[in-house]
């Protein structure tokens, strides 16, 4: 399992991180953007995620929830602007908790010896909305998500190989 | 007639932009969010501008064209984030030209006296992408249309006054 380096310079309305992934970019890419594959591995594992909209195209919006067992429940929504292919992946972000913040991200996915590096950049409109991202335990989120998505990989490259044996 | 501020640090993937208008918020932000008014004032003079889709709301899209003389066009797109109001518009901008290349640009109306102060924020996904729009003329060509802008402005306020009177 490799690390998720993360990047926000003091001053800049941007968070950068990468993470390389041991599987090639197809089924990376996939993993981005089946709903059945991301529902598994989105986010920190102690929510449930529920994807209310997802239209994967220029132009086209999605909408997931997160939810504990608790009850509670955090909606997020976007946008996606162009195509979106192995090439890049951009979409807009906003958390229904703060009406108004949007960031806008965009995901590259760059295949070497058959592994993956996934890199995102997210822009805000503040330094201020950036820091309250990254206040708001961004990175762990995001990190134990990565560690999700491993597994979520391991799992599909197993069952291909089971397939194809 | 007073001159748009602009500020583009080094390293920093942002453009905030100001500028005071003699007339009131009300009337501004109609000015900003009316077709009629807004094919008025939006951009350089040379170009004749033609709003393809003008859908003013949270998730709507809008879509216009500049074109000028010789049978050039330009086209530009984006998504509104959130209730667009005098409070502020978000919205996403793409120029056809570059595809894959997105801003995001937040508006807000501040009134005092009754005058009115625009200001802008526009965030890049880098800051190549944030210095080929400074290189592109994107301020001599938003201030130009500032000052269009003022004359909107005038006429609307007189022809409130000549209705009034």
């Amino acid at each position: 399992m490799t690390q998720m380096q993360i990047t926000a310079e003091p001053g800049v309305p941007q968070i950068l991180t990468s993470r390389e992934f041991d599987a090639p970019t197809a089924l990376v890419y996939r993993a981005f953007t089946e709903p059945d594959l991301l529902v598994q591995w989105l986010g920190p594992r102690k929510y449930t995620m529920t994807i209310d909209r997802y239209d994967l195209r220029d132009g086209g919006s999605w909408r997931y929830v997160h939810a504990d067992d608790d009850g509670n429940a955090w909606g997020f929504h976007g946008v996606f602007h162009g195509e979106p292919s192995p090439n890049g992946i951009v979409q807009t972000f906003e958390f229904e908790g703060a009406p108004g913040h949007v960031s806008m991200d965009t995901v590259t996915f760059n295949e070497h010896d058959g592994r993956t590096t996934v890199r995102t950049n997210s822009v805000f409109q503040s330094v201020e909305a950036r820091d309250a991202m990254v206040d708001a335990g961004m990175a762990d989120g995001m990190s134990e998500g990565y560690d999700r998505l491993d597994e979520v990989l391991g799992r599909e490259l197993k069952g291909r190989h089971d397939t194809a044996g």
